[in-house]
């Protein structure tokens, strides 16, 4: 009880420093599910338990997410006309809810390990393109780089789907960003790239 | 019944054609609800119907695979052991299943047009950047163009997320492909260039 109301009490207090409205918030969650149904799926396809992990923390992202939205949509509406005309926010903030939970689902499948073997796994050995986590060591020599080295290195060359730096992610990834020790890249690319960008970390 | 019927037909038909695997309509589904998670968010932020109308119709194009990975797997079953293993696949076109129903759930809310004003639209008014869909018009001049001659025209050079050609959707789309007269385009970038290419269709 007592951490959860702590809990609530951060998110609150981030909602009010940074000011963000219901549009800001939309868009935040816009990205945190497409993410999140780009991991899942991926998850499943490439049988890949990190992703699968990383889904289950975008989740908790988007329960802040719906958290803030409510409480913006509750202190905006004045009087019960008005709080009529907000509640459509209500309902997608309810609606992203149940899409977070389901890709939370696929997760869950891939972390259990239940029935994906026969059909599914066959069919990876085939895959020549994956989707993978990597993270940069505290003294890899990736760090310091930028995305656009990494992306254009003949060696390790691949997307960077998106970076989670500490608590926050980085959704559109900018060519000039510069790698951090301790960031989570979601890449993809072909297999030996990824796997030259692991030996290289 | 007798057009239900009629559909489940056509549904096992394609699926006999094409021979399409389970991994194969996966990657389906996760195109699918990418593009669904993509509009729908799109459909809010932009209070645009037609965008919501599109995925609607994605959400039936999710349940004809959801239709066809169970199929499959059934199928592929020969005794409960091989089932049991199998059984993950039915879960996650079931929560394939979760995630389309909530984008759709968003969709309804823009097309009913409840409650996303006071807030939302507001913020609308700045928006630079947008997604909407175009219908190429059968004596367009925009109809034999390239996909890239759009992307690349200074005039209304824009992003093109997906194109639906009669019942088949492009969600990867090639810069060399050629737009038809009928092609429904997605397309994303700033306001004035969606605005130059609807003059121009």
């Amino acid at each position: 009880m007592g951490e959860e109301k702590y809990e609530v009490d951060e998110i609150i207090k981030e909602l009010v420093e940074t000011g963000k409205g219901v549009k800001e918030i939309l868009k935040e969650m816009k990205n945190v599910s497409e993410l999140m149904v780009d991991l899942a799926y991926s998850a499943i396809l490439f049988n890949n338990d990190e992703l699968a992990e990383e889904v289950k923390e975008l989740e908790e992202e988007m329960n802040k997410l719906r958290y803030q939205i409510e409480i913006r949509t509750m202190v905006a509406a004045r009087d019960p006309k008005d709080a009529g005309k907000l509640e459509g926010i209500l309902r997608i903030a309810a609606a992203a809810e149940r899409m977070s939970n389901a890709a939370d689902s696929m997760a869950d499948i891939v972390l259990r390990d239940i029935g994906l073997h026969p059909v599914v796994r066959d069919a990876l050995k085939e895959a020549e393109e994956v989707v993978d986590r990597v993270i940069i060591g505290k003294d890899s020599k990736l760090a310091k780089k930028t995305v656009e080295d990494l992306r254009k290195n003949a060696k390790y060359g691949m997307d960077i789907i998106s970076i989670k730096r500490g608590k926050n992610w980085i959704f559109k990834v900018d060519d000039s960003e510069k790698i951090n020790a301790g960031d989570t890249l979601i890449v993809s690319g072909f297999k030996e790239n990824v796997k030259a960008l692991r030996e290289a970390n």
